[in-house]
């Protein structure tokens, strides 16, 4: 059995849980080592307080389980079986206290589950995933650097197709071939190319514009790879930029920086935040960094914890999350500044190495 | 008003529910015209019998919102707002009968509109929307057709890049960047293209395998464009083929032909479907068709209704689904060929248009 079950296991004796049945796909990746997705059929995997482990399984995905599973005791069903007729068997008897994942279970699920299983009360077991995945292993943090390595190559690959007229969507194609190319699974959310005015939409999506002389060129890209995502953001100069617009590539460079070097264990996450928009703040730009200063990243692209000024949680070794200011400007444009960063025993680890003084490209 | 809308509220009616409330986004976007991609924050469209329907969004989408909803009377929540204590405003009172999406609504979004909503019932809104969804208008068959015209395009422009000694994977690249290049969202699903041997593998995945002579070539692909989803497989012979292979191939062709041909208004899902696996069985295959002749397309690339055997209901006109039969024989190799199809007044159009006939490429 792996750590990461038996810390479960833990909490759910601290927390008095007769049962936790894991239902969300990734989770039960997470817990066992198997991945699948199971489509609208039923996948879970119940722990409880007085017995082992059981992975229930569609048939179809019965190999594939017993070949990638710690978790040994596999029980299938057929699409003619009822899985909560399963669940019921396995659970015997009333289930006491069950803990589900509620973010993850619709209501049709949980009816369908309340009319086969008792129990006397439920409860809700996204808590306990949740501080569980903050603290990444040494095995997911090297997958994480991977995933960086792959998202970083691509961005080198694809500036060289930066040149004076090509579009902005042009761009995405490019960046999304190279990732397929050089091996990822996937873009772990829809990159961005924004040029020009176009750069001053912090939200902005991009289009058919071309890029011209004198744009700052945005690039926020990210890849998934062997199930965890990478996200990295740099801004370019093509040719000569305004006066301004040099001055606030500077100034949230000196913020990305600042948050960084905020960042060891035992602060607040709202101190990381703070300690950034500090630098923008003193420098006038206060008003155009308009969002939080990052997010968590593993498995998700966004998960938990959001790395904004209110988050009073404590930073914990093996959290990883973005540092990502940004200054939106209409009129001169837009500039971001992402890395991914580790807490580690005494400081912090920047995943990300791609260079981040101002450049010119194209 | 929509017709749509104007459908929900009928049949809203008819069941005698007080209120219905839709909270996916797709379906919000479907009865309104209003696309969004909310994430975590609270999204409804909210149908009463006694008022006018009112949406309810995130304060960052409301210009969004008023510039394409066809439901005017739109009410805005910033993130430290309690949606549901709006929700409770609009209901004024208890509920009654509350019909809402329990195939999409989280068990912790049930909980939280429990607290603030009293209801008499809950019901399910569910399939009322799924027979909604099964009849496409005019405007949704044109969508679907420019999506089908995309990825045949595609199709067509990546069987160029086909050559002895190009792998799977740079086709899947070629493909999906063809996609973006000629103006599709994305791809409607893991892009597939498998050879040789894989071929024989109903569920392949594309690898590193390199093409060679004499392979039998597989692409099963589809794109998203403008919210509605196109798919097509065909299936082509890489120089000479046994023949075996040619006479699998002409047989998925003659069940692809017989399954268009059984489709017309009033008879069953299953019939279509058996039409199809009869050629396979006379011609000794039976048992090497190990999947349903097809599905529901639309919104989504897997939709209502399931085109198997076993399935009574009755085929109406504007229903539009994939026909495709496969043979899969280890040692010799796998064929498939997929079109789109449309329930028309009277028999069946065929939205694909790429050729069928045995065609040698590479």
């Amino acid at each position: 059995m792996n750590e990461r079950l038996q810390s479960l296991l833990l909490s759910m004796k601290d927390q008095g849980w007769d049962h936790v049945l894991v239902t969300d796909p990734k989770h039960v990746y997470y817990l066992t080592g198997f991945a699948s997705d199971p489509h609208e059929r039923f996948l879970g995997l119940l722990l409880s307080s007085a017995k082992d482990p059981v992975l229930i399984v569609p048939a179809l995905d019965a190999n594939a389980a017993e070949a990638a599973s710690t978790v040994k005791n596999i029980v299938t069903h057929q699409d003619t079986d009822n899985p909560y007729l399963l669940l019921k068997e396995q659970i015997q008897g009333t289930a006491g206290t069950l803990a589900l994942e509620k973010d993850q279970l619709t209501v049709s699920r949980y009816e369908q589950l309340r009319q086969h299983v008792n129990a006397d009360r439920i409860e809700d077991v996204g808590l306990a995933l949740r501080d569980l995945r903050i603290r990444k292993s040494a095995e997911e943090v090297k997958i994480i650097k991977h995933a960086v390595r792959l998202v970083e190559d691509v961005l080198t690959q694809g500036l060289t197709r930066v040149k004076i007229g090509v579009s902005e969507l042009e761009l995405v194609a490019e960046l999304e071939y190279l990732m397929k190319k050089l091996g990822a699974d996937a873009p772990s959310f829809a990159t961005m190319v924004l040029s020009g005015p176009n750069t001053a939409l912090p939200h902005g999506v991009p289009g058919a514009r071309r890029i011209e002389a004198g744009d700052l060129l945005m690039f926020d890209l990210g890849v998934y790879a062997g199930s965890y995502a990478s996200d990295i953001t740099r801004t370019f100069a093509v040719g000569d930029l305004k006066p301004e617009a040099v001055n606030i590539y500077e100034t949230v460079l000196a913020a990305n920086l600042a948050g960084i070097q905020a960042v060891k264990p035992g602060v607040t996450y709202g101190s990381i935040d703070q300690a950034a928009r500090k630098v923008i703040d003193d420098a006038g730009y206060g008003d155009a960094f308009v969002h939080r200063l990052g997010h968590g990243l593993g498995m998700d692209v966004h998960e938990y914890p959001s790395v904004h000024g209110l988050n009073q949680d404590i930073l914990q070794p093996g959290a990883v999350f973005t540092i990502e200011p940004g200054i939106y400007l209409q009129g001169v444009g837009g500039v971001r500044i992402e890395d991914d960063v580790i807490v580690t025993g005494d400081g912090v680890e920047v995943l990300t190495s791609f260079p981040k003084e101002l450049t010119v490209i194209g």
